[in-house]
């Protein structure tokens, strides 16, 4: 069993700070054995992001604050709001626009290593064995 | 892309409500694809209840709500409040107890698939193909 404070992954290299904006604190990553990963992502107000995740699946629940979700592949629209799942089930092209704060769970899979980065599409790359 | 509001799926089979009080609604089951499920589960103010996952990973997020989880092979405790993260990496035997109500959001590895029920043990049983 593992028990995991967020404020004490706070400063640490758990904590990821992206220069546009969103911050995600990365509870569980791939060494941790649980076949995924496990995240709480911050999005601020006004922040509007696009990512494709080109190399996994992601699901997200909303649990504060309230944002537009578009499909990029689709040109859909989603509200955002406490309560709201989203999974990206098809790699798919997406925007997401935070209203107010948006406070979101996220689970990867296969689980983020830690050490990707956003290219230049909003991709993380693919695992190279970390 | 999957959207999904937790409004609609309250009074659906999505929506487990256990004799001892406890409700999970699953977002997303093995069937959805993802590799993992993930629920939100909601424990009552006083509700106390022993789990056993012998077949599964769970990861768990508390976004509202304190209470007290006991490891009951090595009789540690923690409380359990916003931010808090924990990992049953071990199938580790597990006490939650909540002191007000708990919201949590949890994954599960391997996915469950909806049908399973805690056995006398409080685990889920084995996935057996669906």
């Amino acid at each position: 069993m593992k028990v995991i404070k967020l404020e004490d992954l706070l400063g640490t290299e758990r904590e990821v700070k992206s220069p546009a904006g969103w911050t995600s604190v990365r509870f569980l990553l791939k060494k941790d054995g649980m076949g995924f990963s496990f995240h709480e992502t911050t999005f601020p107000p006004g922040l509007r992001f696009d990512m494709h995740y080109k190399h996994h699946l992601e699901a997200v629940f909303c649990y504060r604050g309230r944002g537009v979700l578009t499909n990029r592949d689709t040109g859909e629209k989603f509200v955002i709001e406490p309560g709201t799942v989203y999974a990206l089930d098809q790699h798919d092209r997406h925007t997401l626009e935070a209203e107010t704060e948006l406070k979101l769970v996220c689970a990867f899979n296969p689980p983020v290593t830690g050490n990707e980065i956003h290219d230049a599409d909003g991709a993380y790359l693919p695992d190279t064995g970390d």
